[in-house]
């Protein structure tokens, strides 16, 4: 595997929207037993369906770790290919590769990953094996990677609209646990030399209680070069409503690098949706303490969808909402299928579908890597 | 990763010859440290070397555990692949997957592994992660994989000359502590199906004291069709001298599948090589007992090299035979560069370059692994 000393920008690589079409796709099976209640079996039997359906369009591969590669291997169909590597949980979004193309070759992106917000106040310790994911992979596909480690990035931080545009937040890219030392200036001067792009727009805030420092994936998402959706609710009393509200007034005001102005489609949120006393009894403790606790708000989106060649893989919740975001997404997605799964048990791990998928950008040539 | 049901023989599919062209190879990173002195850090370096003359012309792939993925990263060169992966031991021609060929595309033979020998007379345990290794590797490489497993067999223990010939020695094969419940002739028969074979040619025994109970590639390998080396003394006080004459013996009076009778190439061994006591103290224990004793005598041959697409890399030993042995492979293999590497620190292990090595036969199609 090639590390290449440039900058993505300088050799005229950026990052391609996830709706652009995809070579495959790269999930982590969970296992995790204070992350994922009763030793991830939830989780695991959600995660499959989001595999199979992923599948149907594009090439999946599931990382799982030696303890759980059988037993991967006897849940997921035979055409889903599972490959062992070792994991500190199962967020591919956060610290699988961000492949970048110059339109004929990909490469990676190795962002540093400290568990969203290291020692400050990330959500686990160790994370060692997470942050050499990228690295791992980008030699499993025999892609040439670009270190940008050094730099603290999650991938659920970040979307592309393939044509310049950077969509991010403030709450998480400004935090204090991810890259204190440096400027707002000099973090959006880092976006865009690796991602290739020309302007970043950022929001302040994301969902309500996002435990990630409110990921841009799980409030806001490209559909099209120009057009969003955005995580909405029309209950002032909701603490959600002032954060989607900031949301909608920057987007509003926003042009995009080509000069568009920003088209933005609503996607009305579930109501509220709190873990279970019974569900906070199926997660094992860490550092001796519960990791939940009962009636916790958990970051509940339908925007954390995936964009595969054919679909759009979204987050159902047993809710009113599903219907109506299901039929938003099929008219913004005229070509694409809509499949919904039920992700209350990926939820509980605090993330959902697009946390636990990475798309790999389709791709025309082969980079040379002899020697 | 697709399990076919058939027999490889009923499906038109054979095990191509070593010479014939490869899509890649396959190792294993050293670790284990009864295995291989000083926490294989000697080891570690032979085999590097190896990795670097077989991906001279071929594309080479090293599997190395969690622990020594970034150590293997770093000792090789950019352009060989590291994927992760576990095992008990670094033996990649006795458990990766055999492949066979229908001459457009390969699978791969899960054969049991039981570590030479199981309780009876194995060689370590466990070998749990040693005997996934086969599936693991045909679901990386996406090939459907014929499931032998049931029928204990390594890949050092046979020889294809890719014309419906396979090399085995008895002493092996007919093992106490590999396929005790089965008779040679269905022991015969199993090669036949798995490999599409027509014909086994039963040499007795292999080089004197291989803890393999005498693998077939320390002792006879075919060069082409028709022709093969054969490690030879000429010293009668040796005990090798009776297993090679036994074995010169047999394949004088054999003809091949074709019907051609058998030319045989003497590949003079060695002098005896034995283990140093300083040699022995670099050496981890295993079960509260060393694992070699000092003075004791290893298999050393050169007729265990690697026959990559555009190389022959052998063992040397620095042994006066050593120049005699490149000559002779230099003029059986006059279109490949004969590429020597002292080995010693490859044979402390039990093994030598054969053993660590498993080709990837060439294939000019993928098989379809959609649903």
């Amino acid at each position: 595997m090639k590390v290449i000393e440039t900058l993505p920008s300088e050799d005229g690589f950026y990052m391609p929207a996830e709706f652009s079409p995809h070579y495959g796709c790269i999930l982590i099976f969970p296992e995790r037993s204070d992350s994922w209640q009763y030793g991830a079996y939830a989780a695991r039997k959600a995660f499959v369906q989001v595999c199979t359906a992923i599948a149907r369009s594009e090439k999946v591969t599931v990382c799982a770790s030696s303890r759980q590669y059988e037993n991967a291997r006897r849940m997921l169909p035979s055409h889903i290919r599972v490959v062992e590597m070792s994991s500190n949980d199962s967020w591919a979004r956060d610290y699988c590769p961000t492949f970048v193309t110059n339109g004929r070759v990909i490469r990676g992106i190795n962002w540093s990953f400290n568990a969203w917000g290291g020692l400050t106040d990330g959500l686990y310790f160790p994370w060692d094996k997470d942050d050499r994911m990228a690295r791992k992979l980008c030699d499993l596909y025999d892609k040439s990677m670009y270190d940008a480690s050094g730099f603290v990035l999650e991938g659920g931080s970040i979307h592309s609209d393939g044509e310049g545009t950077i969509l991010t937040t403030e709450a998480c890219l400004l935090s204090a646990g991810r890259n204190p030392d440096l400027t707002k200036e000099q973090i959006e001067e880092k976006l865009k030399q690796y991602l290739g792009a020309e302007k970043v727009i950022w929001l302040e805030r994301g969902i309500y209680n996002d435990e990630t420092n409110e990921h841009v994936d799980n409030i806001c998402a490209f559909v099209k070069p120009g057009e969003v959706v955005l995580g909405w609710t029309d209950d002032k009393s909701d603490p959600q409503y002032e954060l989607s509200r900031s949301c909608l007034e920057i987007l509003e005001n926003s042009t995009d690098a080509k000069g568009r102005k920003i088209r933005v489609h609503k996607l009305r949120l579930p109501k509220p949706v709190t873990i279970t006393a019974e569900e906070c009894a199926g997660l094992d403790t860490m550092d001796f303490q519960p990791t939940r606790t009962p009636g916790e708000r958990l970051a509940a989106s339908y925007v954390n969808f995936y964009i595969s060649n054919g679909a759009v893989v979204m987050p159902f919740f047993n809710d009113p909402a599903d219907e109506p975001a299901r039929a938003k997404l099929a008219e913004l997605f005229p070509d694409r299928e809509i499949i919904p799964i039920y992700a209350r048990d990926i939820l509980i791990g605090g993330g959902n579908i697009h946390c636990i998928t990475q798309q790999i950008p389709a791709f025309s040539a082969e980079e040379s890597q002899s020697p």
